[in-house]
């Protein structure tokens, strides 16, 4: 994190509510008094920096960080080198720190900048940054406070809410609507064509897309996604959830709020996602199926069938977690177990033959 | 469907040819009279709304449907609410039906926008629409009717057939020929630099990828695809081939006509695929490889020798169809079988232990 | 490759410093004189075309080429048609041979396209090509002989190395930093927002992404392709490394010099990847691995561990390649294996019925 601020573990409880632990061997009020100029994981903070632990993969790292201070859900006992800082929830302290310390985004100057081109009947809020080459075709309506990176482009008809940020490159076409808040990333796509033909003695004839995207609030969408419009009605992405890179999206998707797709994930037509889903990376879900509420779809799972609320789910074809784990067990043992079954077969067949001149 | 249309079931039957089924206890003046104004899935339409079956999954929406006319191809017992409208192929009648009564396409204006960047030596056909900041290099072809939605960049000596639409953002390399009514929708990239490097002493030197792509008529690219230019030579898109988003297609490929890529589906480099071929989604296909007309391969399966014409292959590395089903059915056997194995081994020792005494 | 030059295959063979083998009844006088004009594969090529055999996969064709030359790493018997031209690397002196032999690269002319719109405090090298709506961020620094096609996107603070190329529609976010020779083509993006959230009460808030990425020496990376900021620190591509198209790089990733990074790869967040290390087509690394020098993970694979240097991989989950195998190769005996068991268990209860009246 770059320079100009600095705060002491002291004054960091007070504004954030958490308990300071001092280090092995030091007192309270020294630990207070350390002072922190910078944010770093584990490994690669020095005695200036905050860092955190977020991830319980990492917890060895605290015996050996050399960071000034860490912010931790449970106390441990002293550690060798950084002061802890309790808090009920790390990440979300992080995230409000960062929030507050982080150097403001890099963005457009207020206004719109001359080379945009701006079609008939546009309507924008206040204080919206418009770059440059960005194209907002007839009869957009943006809310107040939104940023268009350089070359975004935005189709006709197309309705942002307040607050949303476009990065370059990103493409809105005819007729979609974006709630408030939403973050689209470098390159994302939302409102291509579906996927649907209409195969006539082996030739294939474009079925025609006139549906559109529904986007809800705070929606977040990664760079080169791709997100079709419906066929007819609407494809739908539900408020809070956040959608990483190279996703695809097919038409007349719909995924409930607050869930999570990982990178390369992909969802076919007509398939319905309850919330708080999980889709790890490059998860597929085939179409036309429902997903309940807080699935959980492990990485490179293939999803076949329907599945119930809050199911967990591995392998492709998918199928519930446990079972498949004790599939992928037994199946390493598979090569021995062909061993053991040519060996029984020859001592029953040693028995079987023993028997018969006996009877 | 936008307002601004209106149809009897009558006259629709008339247009395109089809026989009325009344609804329960309605007669055929009634049916033939019903006025339709949109078009909606079975389960979202109401009864000014053209409905349609076209795939059997959603049979079971027809009993509770308030369509006021479904489009199928074979005539049921009536329906309770919904007229029947009986037609050889619902998919393409529908795809007729929208494209006659959809709402026009929203395209740049006729002409080139003054903001865009035209090369030396360009020929343009008649009635092009040339979108805002597209840039088009120098010896380029463009048939009559082709579409530039804003920002697409066409490198130099690029030839279009007519009737071409490009969306915002797709791009297509230096000397990349594309046929007839080719569909490119955003982000899509046509002859970037296939992946080629000799390798000596650990240290990877580019191939210089100095061939091109050649993309025949009636092709339609998703959103964000890839397509890689030839090392040599031309890596070719069949005609009436339909590619969806994200997929990869590396250097030197060829995929005959009319096949089907479903979505971040890849195919390495120098495979030929046939005509007729289907990839579902996540599919991947080794380099070097001949995949025969008619292939079928499903989602996620992972394809690896060559396959005859017709197979049907799935998992990864792809097998026979109905064997790699025998083979997913007998592992969610294989935990049982250990048990079994166990039990049979233990009664084995215990009949050798019984023979050993007595001889 | 087009017209324009020709030589004969004995100068060749100086240039090159490579050993002519006459062609069947051929004297190695009149296969000097040979004249070549073009490049081909070989399969394609005329007896005016050097080819070449850099894949033992296309041995068979050795016998039917009718190529005029081919480069070969070892000499074979005399073939029918063509000259063998031998050499150590055919990979490598063909790389040479094109990069000295092909049309020059399309490129924006020398200067700054007066479209481009450049910001405040930018320092350009001597010899750029700035092309057509190219956007420059303030206090960007770009190193000689850069080259920025139509429509790139430089956040604030980038910095470029000498030589390096950006295609149409390329981006690179905020003070992110690449070295010298960086090919980046169409649509890539470098320096995305992380996929980073805390989740609080089912709610997912930002952590905001405020790292950056750095891009070593001579990486190429292809198109679409997605490389994340890191959340704090760098996201780093070793010098050397190549990546394929639509790969997705999450934040915090590191991979070493001189890795192969093919088409459709994922790395999820904080995974380290040394050096050399191969991922094969839709392969995917889970977050926070290490993965060690020369790994190589073969296509579709999923890596869910950290992987000792040398490791070769297979599977979804992965697994040491060689056990892969047998267990793949003992799956497809496990319907057999099925029946066999039932059979065993039909003899054993004979067996043991057999026993008991006899006790």
């Amino acid at each position: 994190m770059s320079a100009g601020w600095s705060i002491t573990v002291g004054e960091l409880a007070q504004l954030i509510g958490g308990r300071v632990v001092p280090a092995a061997g030091e007192d309270q009020a020294t630990a207070s008094a350390r002072a922190l100029r910078g944010l770093a994981g584990l490994h690669e903070a020095g005695p200036a920096d905050l860092s955190f632990l977020t991830n319980p993969r990492y917890e060895s790292q605290l015996a050996s960080t050399r960071a000034g201070c860490v912010l931790i859900a449970s106390e441990r006992a002293p550690l060798p080198h950084a002061a802890q800082l309790v808090v009920p929830h790390p990440d979300a302290t992080l995230a409000q720190l960062v929030a507050r310390f982080a150097p403001p985004p890099a963005q457009p100057p207020l206004g719109i900048h001359p080379t945009a081109v701006i079609g008939e009947r546009v309507r924008l809020g206040r204080g919206c940054r418009i770059g440059p080459y960005v194209v907002i075709g007839d009869d957009c309506e943006l809310g107040d406070g939104c940023v268009l990176h350089a070359q975004v482009v935005l189709g006709e008809g197309v309705r942002l809410g307040p607050g949303c940020v476009l990065y370059p490159h990103a493409s809105v076409r005819e007729r979609c609507v974006l709630g408030a808040r939403v973050i689209v990333h470098n390159g994302a796509v939302i409102g291509s064509d579906g996927f649907g033909y209409a195969t006539v003695d082996g030739v294939h004839h474009k079925i025609p897309q006139i549906g559109t995207v529904v986007i809800e609030d705070d929606v977040e969408i990664g760079a080169n996604t791709a997100i079709d419009r419906a066929r007819f009605g609407r494809t739908r992405i539900g408020a809070g959830t956040k959608i990483d890179n190279l996703v695809q999206i097919a038409h007349n998707v719909e995924i409930g709020p607050h869930s999570i797709i990982v990178a390369q994930a992909g969802i076919a037509g007509s398939s319905k996602l309850g919330h708080h889903v999980t889709l790890a990376g490059q998860a597929g879900i085939a179409g036309h199926l429902r997903i309940g509420d807080r699935v959980t779809v492990t990485g490179q799972c293939g999803v076949t069938k329907d599945l119930p609320e809050g199911a967990v789910v591995r392998g492709s074809p998918a199928q519930d977690f446990k079972a498949q784990i004790a599939q992928e067990v037994a199946v390493r043992k598979l090569p021995g177990v062909l061993a053991r079954l040519a060996r029984l077969e020859q001592q029953i067949a040693g028995l079987l033959a023993d028997k018969e001149p006996r009877s």
